[in-house]
């Protein structure tokens, strides 16, 4: 049996879910991002072909941070630079968005996921609005789940906050439980390479000047992916898997759209 | 060792091969399709926070079948019918796009990639704008490379028409190669369960009637991958893979831009 | 009194008729064009300044052809010429647009604007879908309503059909009544600067080959507006009034939504 | 002579100053705005149709207030309400916009404009990024130019900034000069019906809580337009012209983008 075949073997034992939210228009946005627009554009029989063929197409506009998606490590600047001391001016236009440290320069992310679940830790439905999470929840919540951080993990913080969506005056409240400094710090000195959540925002907010982001895209290089739907994986128990998200190319995007997918294969 | 770990272990070993092209304003589109666009709504340095941090937001326009894309099932139409014979009328609006067949509806896809390499066969660069790929053409690739069809394959056509990208009027052209109506079911026949080609018909057009993706979409209920980068795949001779490639969510909409990526794990 | 108050006074008298239909999701457009669309970025509340001060923004998204719009003399080409045969292909980019012959050099248009009200002169309410306007209508329909063709006027031809606004698969069939090509020359041989009509193609439609937009657009570089609503000043019986129409400013852009006027003084 | 022949002969007369700015990707726009974005959908030659006929068609996307624009009243919030007491959340959402206060209410602007040039009041090209501009500067302005302020003029404030423009940096700075509430309320008690002026806010900037535009919008009623380009009618010295402007009719619109004209008859 050769590896591909192994590979395949594997992964149809799998369970496969998703973690993207559906894309339509009315979905909440932050109010610096652009509205997912949507339209068809022509419908089937207006124009029609031989044999009574007819086809449909359509258009969609949209913000690169609306819906589940990833943050570019060029989203989030810092006393003008970017990740690596990369000079935002130096990169930075309005048509060509950023040179350097745009989501076209995120590869394809595939590997072990891991899912904590601080509402199971603590009991709750979802977490409080003004909810902390700093390395002393991490560590329980890695304990409790008898997982160990792993270099390379992309890890995915629960809140439980998805159970608002799509309720845009509640999912984009002003507050949001959520990583804070700390927290993150923790995370990137355990091997984290991705981070995510079920929030607008993965870090606490508010939170002047935003020091989650700061600390993981400017200081660190890790990416990181909100509105995640994490309610299945969290119902099934499931706090390992095989993790895949593959950004959209946007060339100088500060960030894309993407429909992350968990892949369980049970023991 | 879990399945888990075991699955880690070989997907380190694989190599990943990008096959979706760069989103960018001037990529080809087709005349009936709307463009890409693309800028920055916000620069760095525009809005600036707490000690110094910034951060920069853009957005983007786009017909669904613009750049590397999956058709829906229902893109397509026959007699004012989609796959499953549901009525188009009944289930399309301009606002909520097809309710049914939409590309929402397409699970990801994670399964084994089958890579027909047409110039490598013929000894040239490029088909010709007008080569048909027909039942004859297949079985000599398939076995020309040693694969066998496996059922649940998706099956990729090399043309090498993506030599022509982005050169607009050469890539879209009134005309280019493709399968042709007897391959499109010969391929169905030998258990294909998504195709995809370099092209952005898929099919050889011109094809009065798109016979091609009504065979596939409408009665066969197989989705088509087009405008796929399979150049390196090619030249390093890889014909099996894991294809990975996971569509946008888009509620209604009949096809999403994909970034698919292939992993060859070696023998 | 200065001219500025002798025209402020006349002006003061007049009646205004809005002739431009409402921008909405949802409102028709043809199969070739981008679909208004349109949402709200930031609603009030959401970000809050001093004084409980708050904004809300928005944006939308349309082709240039959809609505009450103006066609810019580039929007049809024949044998690859523009009018005043410029050729297409040195002039016309992606991203650009039309170099020449764009709606950015339309001035605003502001002159004697005629209603020709067909439906009253054939006693129905809207022309039947194959109806053709040649010559001998366009005379007796001056004649009807005693008025006599100026130079430099705005002719507006009124069918009816915006009577079938906003009911897309009415409005959008694949035919509609209009100027078959011999009105076209008639109308510019009497003077005609500027035409429109109620329909959203101007002319007969079929029309294989857009003989119309041809005589008016290329030939003649008359501008032609589309989807204007006349059914107030007809019901108003106001033939001859002054009319004001100001297209954006669309740098490259074959055509622009418009929200003409027509300001009938009275005897 | 009837009324409307004299209309015509005065403003024949006339000529016409163009008070927009043209509309091209990478106009300066602000950072809570959506850019404008424009391309071709089509090239002529892509469809050919019988007789070497083509067309060419596009699209664009943008912000309301960006580039020369007129916001409604409804932009702006106090305490929750809008002009008239209109309670924001009772009539705002993503998809309809406003359903009051929008610019769909507003008429087409046809009346007396005066042109109020600071810049030749204080001897100097711009007014520096910090002047504001009161009663005393409004008084000596007018009386400067010999114009008396009349009910119902739209007033238009020159700065000089539009020389700014189209540097996105300089135009777009977090500075600009403008009215101060002192002299909002002066316009308003002197007759304004509509203001403008020739910069991105109208009043001056920084203003911690938009008192110009509370003032205007929420408290009197008085339409803002922005970005216009006086440069031309400070030239030639026109201080009192017929002004016009139509806002397209964007259902439940915060803003309509305009292309304002104003006609100087001579004496």
């Amino acid at each position: 049996m050769t590896s591909l075949d192994e590979l395949f073997r594997l992964l149809s034992r799998g369970q496969v879910y998703d973690l993207g939210v559906p894309l339509k228009a009315g979905i909440p946005h932050g109010p610096a991002h652009s509205p997912y627009l949507y339209s068809l554009i022509k419908k089937h029989g207006q124009v029609v072909y031989r044999d009574g063929v007819s086809s449909a197409t359509d258009l969609f506009s949209m913000g690169t941070h609306v819906g589940t998606h990833i943050d570019a490590l060029g989203h989030v600047s810092k006393g003008g630079c970017l990740h690596g001391q990369i000079e935002a001016d130096a990169v930075q236009s309005f048509s060509g968005g950023l040179a350097r440290c745009g989501v076209h320069e995120l590869s394809p992310i595939i590997g072990r996921g891991v899912l904590l679940d601080l509402p199971r830790l603590l009991g709750c439905d979802i977490l409080d609005a003004d909810y902390g999470i700093g390395p002393d929840q991490l560590e329980q919540v890695y304990l409790k789940q008898s997982v160990v951080p792993l270099p390379g993990d992309t890890v995915l913080i629960r809140t439980g906050w998805m159970q608002h969506w799509p309720d845009h005056e509640r999912f984009h409240a002003n507050r949001c439980p959520g990583i804070v400094v700390e927290g993150a710090h923790w995370l990137g000195d355990n091997g984290a390479r991705y981070v995510g959540s079920d929030t607008y925002a993965f870090e606490k907010v508010p939170a002047s000047g935003l020091p989650v982001h700061v600390a993981m895209l400017v200081e660190r290089g890790i990416p990181i992916m909100e509105m995640l739907d994490l309610e299945a994986l969290a119902r099934d128990g499931i706090y390992t898997f095989l993790f895949v998200a593959i950004p959209l190319k946007i060339v100088g995007g500060t960030g894309s759209p993407i429909r992350p997918i968990a892949i369980a294969t049970g023991p």
